[in-house]
């Protein structure tokens, strides 16, 4: 942030960008505005990988047809407490915010509401499904595949998804909200360590035989070129630093996505043969299923000072709560600026070029 | 296994022994019997620390009144889903099986059904309860809380559980069935470096200032006294490995049993000062929620013999299933000898003449 090569443009800014380009493939006002909401929330958050960084590869998956534009996503099997929804390609983002809040009305009806989708695309970052849920103080959980680049234990070829697991539920004066990837680091932070020359810490990735590998341009090349190897699940290469955790909760949301919507597991998405089909998990449930909502909303909030107060490792100033740091981050961007890098900022000239739309974000 | 230093013992004698010290402490016969069954699992399962060897630490929690043998647990808390039961400090096991039969019921009736528990002890193996399920086509998960042992990221202090996750689903030729605890490893796993004198890998432990400890028998002197420091969480001590994860997983799992039972979080159990109190949690689902039974479990099958059937990484033979593993120890030992480390031998045996019952473990 703030760092040189990074521009500094107004969250409304990008945001009127983003609905333009989004009018501009098709979209209606509305979807345009939901989706631009996603993206843009990553970028509060400071997770850069999932904002407009990403705007390239909407673009392309939008031309090569990945995303129908058109796509209306169906129900094809419901009860009381669950959905299936086949998204029939729909933008990531758009099928997503329908299916939780289908979770969320089931929810506040008998308690919980599931729905797994199926043939869907990228959808930005998990969390923010999950926290469509303290809108209506409800806890939320959200899963996702995705195109397989986790290696199982013992295995040498990439066979599961970053597949994260997100979980919120209210607290004060902040939310609990967790969001991450099964595998140790998501595939951009490989992308920083390449461009910055570095070593890879030894457990992170594996070569085409198996082999931990520290060489970030080597492994991207494989995985991009699918020669085997990959990024280690949560937990690292092997058992020996509890690897195999990781394979199994990355399993784990690959049977609530790919499976239970009855749709590609992610050793089965693949974008380079025109195989899209993300598949997701969406819940939403009434914590007070347990009891006086004050009450444990209030031995929750209590918890989680104790973890903020616990004694700090030397060195550190802080312990944080998961989601802390994200809406810290929006706090001081949501007014404000947004850092984007120089190859970002060029993409998105290129993308206002090609679709026609004035650019005039400095 | 087969260790010098372990005795080979019947699965039957074993099953026979504890039965017979259930009874003496009071615990009726069919009580007796699940508890045992519960305990013996986990040594089928070839997990140890689980198993016979723990009866010492029952047979102290039952001396010092951690456990009441009489006591009745309560429902507190109810709807068509769910369930909130004050176990007034029963033995973990027999509150457990209540509490999953429970939410199995729930589930047969609504499509879900969740049960935590408060005030209860420590429950063996979570797999144990998530499997239960499977024995009505059900998906089950599980969650339990216990003694602070882990530390949270940027901490010193332990404020977390192991905390393990547990998930199972039926499959073929056998289930899928996950659990790990949410540390890189068990604190068995630091008595085992201990005891050989070897050093921990960099990122597992913690010192009294938050620092990464390679010495064994300091950070569990340093546990054993409450004098700070632990185990990292999955993914190691600090962020760079990912222990940030592992860290949110674990406080995931405290929300879900401390604060949705209205019990205690793990910083709050202490056996130390007698305030046990440990806090599960229990969810058993019918993933027919999600469409035709048969085709989701055919799906689900394909699925896991495409993981096995994932090229190796050189040296290995096997990619495994969670729960696989397990499965086979059981099938070779549960009609043949268990392995039993010479300290457990002898602990058995003492334990034995303290309740006057025979002993006859050869």
């Amino acid at each position: 942030m703030g760092v040189s090569g990074y521009r500094q443009i107004s969250h409304a800014a990008l945001g009127g960008f983003c609905n333009e380009l989004f009018a501009a493939y098709g979209f209606s006002a509305a979807e345009s505005g939901q989706i631009a909401e996603v993206i843009l929330r990553a970028d509060l958050y400071g997770i850069e990988s999932h904002g407009v960084h990403r705007l390239i590869r909407y673009h392309e998956e939008i031309h090569n047809g990945f995303v129908d534009v058109g796509a209306k996503s169906e129900i094809v099997h419901e009860t009381p407490i669950s959905a299936v929804i086949d998204a029939h390609k729909a933008m990531g983002q758009l099928v997503s915010i329908e299916a939780m809040a289908l979770a969320m009305q089931k929810a506040k009806v008998s308690g919980i509401g599931m729905s797994a989708v199926r043939n869907s695309n990228h959808y930005g970052i998990a969390s923010y499904y999950s926290e469509m849920a303290l809108r209506e103080d409800l806890a939320g959980i959200c899963m996702t595949n995705t195109e397989a680049i986790c290696v199982p234990t013992h295995a040498k070829r990439a066979m599961l998804g970053t597949n994260p697991i997100a979980f919120a539920i209210p607290a004060l004066p902040v939310p609990f909200s967790f969001d991450a990837s099964t595998t140790v680091v998501p595939r951009g932070t490989l992308e920083v360590f390449k461009n910055n020359g570095e070593k890879l810490p030894d457990s992170w990735a594996l070569d085409q035989n198996g082999k931990p590998c520290t060489d970030a341009a080597f492994v991207l090349g494989n995985i991009i070129g699918k020669l085997g190897g990959g990024i280690a699940p949560l937990g690292g290469a092997g058992e020996k630093t509890a690897g195999h955790k990781g394979y199994g909760l990355a399993a784990m949301v690959d049977i609530f996505t790919g499976i239970f919507s009855s749709g590609l597991t992610s050793n089965h998405v693949n974008t380079q043969t025109g195989v899209a089909g993300m598949c997701h998990y969406f819940c939403a449930f009434d914590y007070g299923l347990f009891g006086d909502k004050a009450v444990i909303r209030q031995n929750l909030s209590h918890f989680l000072q104790e973890l903020r107060d616990t004694p700090k490792a030397d060195g550190q100033s802080r312990v944080y709560i998961p989601g802390e740091r994200n809406l810290e981050s929006l706090t001081l961007r949501q007014n404000a600026l947004i850092p984007v890098s120089a190859q970002t900022y060029a993409e998105l000239q290129k993308i206002a070029q090609e679709m026609h739309i004035p650019f005039n974000l400095t």
